[in-house]
């Protein structure tokens, strides 16, 4: 684990920020990735502000331009705003080296100027699926961290309940990005099958972001019963 | 409650014949419905035999063709495979006297060919959007119970650990299946919102079957968590 870097492409925002937070407290190495190299040794340095106190190790966050951070991690989170998945994706395509990508994306119709609570389609069944193609095919690429609400990851003192459905085509590259979940107190990760399923499982945001508006909650999320302890 | 009597055509289904189980058993008069009146008897009887021990208070179930069953209701709980849902509900909505429906239709691919763990494309977004198109205007609809298993409801000692998502475009109507879902122990009914929010709860369906064959477990459901309680 220890050897394990996390660059996180689209760390200003707020999903991204929140999962630096998170693992960045827990010690690990984390490279923020923005558009802007600036912007991103911004974030970093907020990163550490919220978590340094009362972290149990050291503290690693660093700011760089995405295709520079993407270089440099084991694990490349993309963690950027339905629209600009694309054209993020095809910017660091030839950065991506004995790594692996976890893509986050969720195709909110709030994105295009539509309601947070429905989806645009995707042509290939899912942002997921989307980014797939524009990642190199050598390159391993799992889906995940959709349902989680950022402000929640952000809050250190927020108690997580979610687990975490870890789409792909690969269940080697799933199963590599377990114990990175499981460093995030209260998260589970879970095998959810094939990477086609994040069709089901990005739009699982839409309900939790309905739930959220209903029954006046900051952080619905999910948790599967009925599986193994 | 004590008025309230529950149709449930496709009765004789495994899922329609799990509810009739647990329904009865709470003491709600129970009609089972069925293309052929017969075969709808036989189940009732079946639903009897498997209830009357150990229910706390008296059982009624009696079987009907689908059409006298949904004449004879204030709910009537549409549970049959995708591919039968038009025709039936078309044969049954001249029926639809003070009543409200329940659609539970999932359109899983397995039900034309396909696997489980896919859905086949619905022009209206849903079958719950389709069922609204073939029940009169006047005549309440929502969808719920997507994400049960049938094996499970049907188990009267398995104990239930799902939450109820139900859909609709009528408010009351929804607040008057919650108190029927409490009959059901452990089942936690919740507003999902709009009937157009079904396309997310019956994908969740296949999400759970893929859950069930990886950790092969019989019965994944699912809990929406950070609600109030």
């Amino acid at each position: 684990m220890s050897q394990e870097r996390i660059a996180i492409i689209g760390g200003t925002g707020d999903l991204g920020f929140g999962l630096a937070v998170r693992w960045a407290r827990a010690g690990v190495p984390i490279v923020i990735g923005s558009r802007d190299g600036g912007r991103a040794q911004e974030a970093a340095a907020r990163v550490v502000a919220a978590v340094k106190e009362g972290a149990p190790g050291p503290v690693s966050v660093e700011g760089l331009a995405n295709a520079e951070a993407a270089a440099q991690a084991s694990f490349v989170v993309v963690s950027v705003p339905f629209p600009a998945q694309a054209a993020i994706l095809k910017s660091i395509a030839g950065s991506l080296k004995n790594t692996m990508v976890v893509d986050t994306t969720v195709p909110l119709a709030a994105t295009v100027g539509g309601k947070p609570t429905r989806l645009v389609g995707v042509w290939q069944g899912s942002a997921a699926e989307q980014a797939r193609e524009l990642v190199p095919a050598e390159v391993p690429l799992v889906a995940a961290f959709h349902n989680l609400s950022a402000e929640a990851l952000q809050d250190l003192k927020h108690p997580l309940d979610c687990d975490i459905l870890v789409c792909g085509d690969d269940r080697a590259a799933k199963e590599r990005l377990f114990p990175l979940v499981k460093l995030i107190p209260r998260l589970r990760p879970l095998d959810a099958g094939p990477l086609e399923m994040a069709r089901i499982v990005e739009s699982i945001t839409a309900l939790l972001i309905s739930f959220n508006r209903r029954y006046k909650v900051p952080h619905a999320a999910l948790r599967i019963t009925g599986l193994p302890e």
